[in-house]
């Protein structure tokens, strides 16, 4: 198996990806296709001592930044010259050179230059970007994050496919509950492409156990939850700020007193519960769901462990053949649309 | 002044509602109408020797409760005969015997109670359900969290400039700061009714600082923020959900080991202020906004002291004379948007 991954992702990069490279390499005895700068990134190999023929470096001199958006973004993500470590990182992928493709990077760029070299998924409408949740007891598929800022029904429709293969498959979840967010539990209740989508998820062979809320998605009640991008953006960035809220405020009173300070102090290990839900290590890395070539995007808080993680993530998907089994699914749900009398 | 507080509308009522009337009738020197099963209320009054001309009982045989959805819920609130404490108590304040209703009952029958018997504000689209979010030093006005799961650009014009009014005559923040939920700060990101928005807030006279994310709202970057009422609620109760989720985490953990018991026990008094961020009394209640009579919602878990807050912040609408403020700004809304070249 060879992962590709982009040098130039992580917040603090390329140290934690050159280190994360020659520790996959080593634990999973792949090799890992490491883009950037190879000067430079020879240079830190040498210093870590890790010249091992298992990490190559694949040379990109630019790279797609925090700071890229609109047309600049388009253009980057699209040229077929680009000379980016996103570009020749998933051209690796498109050419068959590599497996899958991994990056801590701009999520919208990730998304941009899988869109336009590998194409989508025959037959699927519009990609999602995924999210893996934390929430009681593990963690919940969350579809579209962000993509799609306008979704039509069949779009959610084939987000729920592909988020349920995916906890299937990578996740080995048997038959995974999959939820609609809505203002509202009752399956009347929703905004209008709440009420169009209810009924496709209730026909389709999926476990749809029906709208859920809040309380549903972070009680661990469903493995997978679908939304339009919009609103998926907003349930993603507002429990962000949320959970930081609530931690800044506990710790801001935690320092403000002697007697505190002593309290935090024996309780810490309690604070590490927390602390494990929201590190992006435990979740690795998520899939950009229905482009056409493994692509997996890790947080951008990532250190080398949490990089390790992700590639680890992407080497389940490798290994779960998820690209083919979404390819299927979704031939078999437009066959199924194609049949007369059938809905 | 002559506030009705709703008897039947908290979780644990009537004996909340009876201590508070009581308890706000003595801190305010106000009359409260208290509105509920008349025998019952007169037994909970004389077990407090709580017997003042202060607070005059208005008998209401029947309630509003938790269970009542929509068309027997419609049916309680539109009914002209109808006997529960909210049609009631509503009617009080459309005779003009009352000067704002106060419960922390079903919010759905709250507004619909308030929509069929008092309507709406004339030129007024559509009612807002208004929520006074925690966030970094201190509270924003959020709204619509709930009555109107569609919404058209011009219904979220008017919430802005419901919301700023209330901010600005009740909350007395000066010059409100107005942000748009959207899923990214740049004018032009969001889905087409953010897009749509935009421009109109823009050329308003409101002080319209532009597209928040969750970020920003929780970290109290602007003083009333406007959305759908369909992501509103998402907001809501993903906020809601998430903050249980880390406390009974972390709770769990606390509890888990002798050694952090301790330290949970020495560093108590640092737990109280995420209480007290989440704690309904800290926030009372919030108006129903649109509705042409003063209408306050707290939450179903206030205890009596909620309930004095909920009275103090419909007491403080009262003073300001909120209605009429917002009466006007919608004619003002109207009259501009009629003249030529304006826009």
């Amino acid at each position: 198996m060879r992962i590709v991954l982009d040098a130039l992702g992580s917040d603090n990069c390329p140290d934690p990806e050159v280190q994360a490279a020659l520790q996959a390499a080593h634990e999973f005895g792949d090799d890992i296709l490491l883009v950037g700068p190879a000067d430079l990134l020879r240079d830190k190999l040498e210093a870590l001592n890790g010249t091992t023929a298992k990490v190559q470096i694949v040379n990109a001199p630019e790279a797609i930044t925090m700071e890229d958006k609109g047309i600049k973004l388009a253009l980057k993500a699209k040229r077929r010259e680009a000379k980016n470590s996103m570009a020749v990182g998933i051209d690796l992928v498109k050419s068959g050179e590599a497996d899958a493709f991994v990056t801590a990077g701009n999520t919208g760029g990730a998304l941009a230059t899988g869109y336009y070299r590998l194409g989508l998924i025959p037959g699927l409408e519009r990609p999602a970007l995924t999210a893996l949740f934390p929430v009681k007891d593990g963690h919940t598929v969350v579809l579209d994050i962000g993509a799609n800022p306008e979704c039509k029904p069949e779009h959610l429709y084939q987000f729920a496919i592909m988020g349920s293969i995916y906890a299937q498959k990578v996740l080995q979840i048997d038959d995974p509950r999959l939820g609609l967010l809505s203002n509202g539990e009752e399956a009347g209740k929703g905004n209008q492409l709440i009420k169009e989508t209810f009924p496709l998820l209730e026909a389709s062979e999926l476990n749809f156990i029906g709208n859920v809320e809040g309380k549903e998605l972070f009680g661990g009640e469903a493995d997978v939850v679908v939304m339009d991008g919009f609103t998926g953006n907003i349930l993603l960035k507002s429990s962000e700020a949320v959970a930081k809220l609530l931690i800044d405020s506990l710790r801001e009173e935690l320092m403000s007193s002697f007697r505190t300070k002593v309290g935090a102090a024996l309780a810490k290990p309690a604070f590490g519960v927390i602390r494990k839900m929201l590190d992006p290590a435990e979740v690795g890395a998520a899939p950009l769901l229905g482009i056409n070539g493994l692509v997996f995007i890790g947080h951008g808080r990532s250190d080398a462990y949490a990089l390790v993680s992700a590639i680890r993530n992407a080497r389940k998907a490798v290994e779960a053949k998820l690209l083919n089994a979404i390819q299927e699914a979704i031939e078999d749900q437009l066959a199924q649309a194609a049949l007369p009398g059938e809905s």
